[in-house]
């Protein structure tokens, strides 16, 4: 049982410091390299899907269709139906991409910036364009978006998915608002399952800017650790609203089979698709439909695909478990730090003292462990309370997570003491 | 030997057309179907690389990283040696890309417009934008450049490349001017080789456009029917006319290997890759490295590619040899037509009498031959003459080829004649 920070006297903190300074110290002998940066899976996570590697490869699709050739632009019509029953949209409406589902995201919007949509003016003809940040968010959204000198406005994230009243009064107020990043379920760093409520709010609320367009990145739409979240279907709530055109839903492989050769899709309104399609088909002649093929062959059908994934899950509940043992033990009931239990995706995210992020990274760094950057869950890579740190355990062996874990627990608190006996 | 079309009298162009007439209606009554419209390899042509499909996939590069998982931006380092060693280019000059070297330069030409290059006004915010076409040229690249909205100057292909004396004359007067599409080796369609001096003048030309790019793209560089052609490095001749920026290098596997699963890059200077890198960074994690490693275990090196190329031109000599032969016996000293004879690539160039070429077009296609669409090799897919046509004879099997070429021959003939009779 912990003592909560709070109520020690100069003396016992001044103690404890101590303590922590020497424990620190002790790691920092030992010369670790550890890294919990990225959401980058375990080896161990890789070999499930070596058969992809092993097996002689298929040349035909079902349709008869020479895979090793040119053509099939929106990708083989048994990968389309096997994301369609998986995700629940139709077939029709989705695209099938290369090995990266940011690709599909990044293009969508450098084509927003070119094009426009649906008759609106290109993003990029305008004076300003502001988009939606739910944050703690995942950097590599915020980077598209900075990148194409989007305003990025933060927004609150709840346990039920964005502070819906924050967005629908921005929305509603602002046409220069021309989007919104979602990961609606197991949001990335804080493992938050968007609510019935908030789908269906995104759907329904009333926008400024007509091309207003929710970037829904549901990647880990089947990356549960326990019993499956389930989340609202969106374009049926749309299509209800009237706004059918209003989503561009992504999703891959990239954490169900290999992430550097996955297969990626877009599904979005038929009149989307058809609009993506006709820039698409100018700037390529298809994607690897050999690598659709290896994955089918692998995945083969909805039940395949979750068989994987259960195969995933048990890998990683022991190192989320882990995870969530040690702050507990480390952490519980000091004040010093506060998380939530995410039941799938990637990440655990966690609050230190206000001002104490950076500093707890640094001290980590300093012995050996690497994490994400301090603010990186934020536009700009600004946490305005400097708190949020993403804990990313997928990647390294459990005895060595267990060790960095034990030594992220003392710089947390390490950071926290030292500021509060500054 | 056929009679010259233009010493008959007007009874005996009746009775010609008679004749063809006759010819046309016979291969009309074969209900053909065949397709020579597209620079698509054969089955034949695939099969030589599926050791690719039957062997285990090698998962390590040459310094340990494993290629199943993330990270590898710029692509694998015996990647961009091999295609360094084979065309001659610094490997640290090179990026590698997904399977579409079309979509490099798609992603070029958007990155150019939405955020201009090394420190340049972005071409999206400029009030107008003209690009060098020269042709007959490849429809795809001038479908990249009219979907952006630039307008498209044709200049005239000669033997040697593009007309320079034009090319010089109208980079020189306009900033608006921005850029040329190259396909230097066997030119698509025409087969032209870009002599010694079109490549150090395009190197050395003084453009008003400080921002001025070539799109070299070297499709056909290791795709030589008989003995290779040579073409000057571009690159050594930019840097001593101090012009290191100017060129964006292009080339895939895509016709080495698989169409649909080849491996793509561009190379450029090391400013311009790092400002590539910069961009694709926030765009992507990392192209798909397996499909590196297994086009590597199949080429090995640049000798095993060499080996892998003449397995390649085995297979299309007789075809290329069959539409010249066909082209000669059908044509030769008509009148009707000229076409040129290419050494390497994927297509061989025909003029009809002017204004011949989409009623012959037309005239296969009601027999069941589909051609390339007249017009495609310019701009705007307008064929000022109404007379160039693109041979594609990759595709089709050596017997069909045969009747597609005799079909196509009488369908120049008939539609000449049509025409001299009218």
């Amino acid at each position: 049982m912990n003592c909560d920070f709070s109520k020690l006297s100069s003396a016992e903190l001044a103690g404890v410091r101590r303590e922590l300074e020497e424990r620190y110290a002790a790691f920092q002998a030992q010369k670790l390299k550890l890294n919990m940066a990225r959401g980058k899976p375990g080896a161990e996570q890789l070999d499930i899907s070596d058969a992809i590697l092993d097996s002689a490869n298929p040349k035909f699709a079902a349709d008869g269709t020479d895979c090793r050739n040119y053509g099939g632009l929106e990708g083989l019509p048994e990968m389309r139906q096997l994301f369609g029953d998986v995700l629940g949209i139709n077939p029709d409406n989705i695209i099938i991409g290369g090995n990266s589902s940011l690709n599909l995201m990044y293009d969508a919007v450098a084509r927003l910036m070119l094009f426009g949509t649906q008759g609106s003016t290109p993003w990029g003809r305008l004076p300003k364009v502001k988009f939606l940040c739910p944050a703690p968010g995942y950097d590599r959204h915020f980077a598209v978006t900075e990148e194409f000198g989007f305003e990025m406005i933060t927004v609150p994230m709840t346990e039920n998915g964005p502070d819906m009243d924050v967005v629908e009064s921005l929305v509603k107020a602002d046409d220069t608002i021309k989007g919104i990043w979602c990961v609606p379920l197991y949001s990335n760093p804080e493992g938050v399952v968007y609510s019935d409520e908030t789908v269906t709010r995104l759907a329904a609320m009333k926008c400024a800017a007509p091309d207003f367009r929710i970037f829904w990145d549901n990647a880990y739409g089947v990356h549960h650790l326990y019993e499956p979240a389930v989340l609202k279907d969106i374009f049926a709530e749309c299509e209800k609203a009237g706004h059918p055109d209003r989503v561009l839903y992504f999703f891959s492989t990239s954490k169900i089979t290999y992430p550097g050769a996955g297969v990626s899709m877009v599904a979005s309104s038929p009149a989307n698709c058809a609009e993506i399609l006709k820039h698409m088909t100018i700037q390529t002649i298809g994607h690897d439909k050999l690598n659709q093929l290896r994955t089918l062959q692998l995945l083969k059908n909805a039940d395949g695909l979750k068989a994987q994934m259960e195969k995933q899950a048990a890998l990683l509940r022991p190192k989320f478990e882990l995870v969530l043992e040690t702050l507990e033990k480390e952490l519980g009931g000091t004040g010093l730090a506060q998380w939530k239990t995410p039941r799938g995706g990637y990440f655990v995210a966690l609050d230190t003292l206000d001002g104490c992020a950076k500093e707890t990274i640094r001290l980590a760094k300093e012995a050996g462990v690497t994490m994400t950057g301090a603010g990186a869950t934020f536009p700009y890579k600004n946490d305005p309370r400097d708190r949020n740190i993403r804990i990313a355990p997928t990647f390294p062996p459990l005895e060595e997570l267990a060790v960095a874990m034990e030594l992220f627990c003392v710089c947390v608190k390490l950071a926290a003491v030292r500021k509060l006996t500054a």
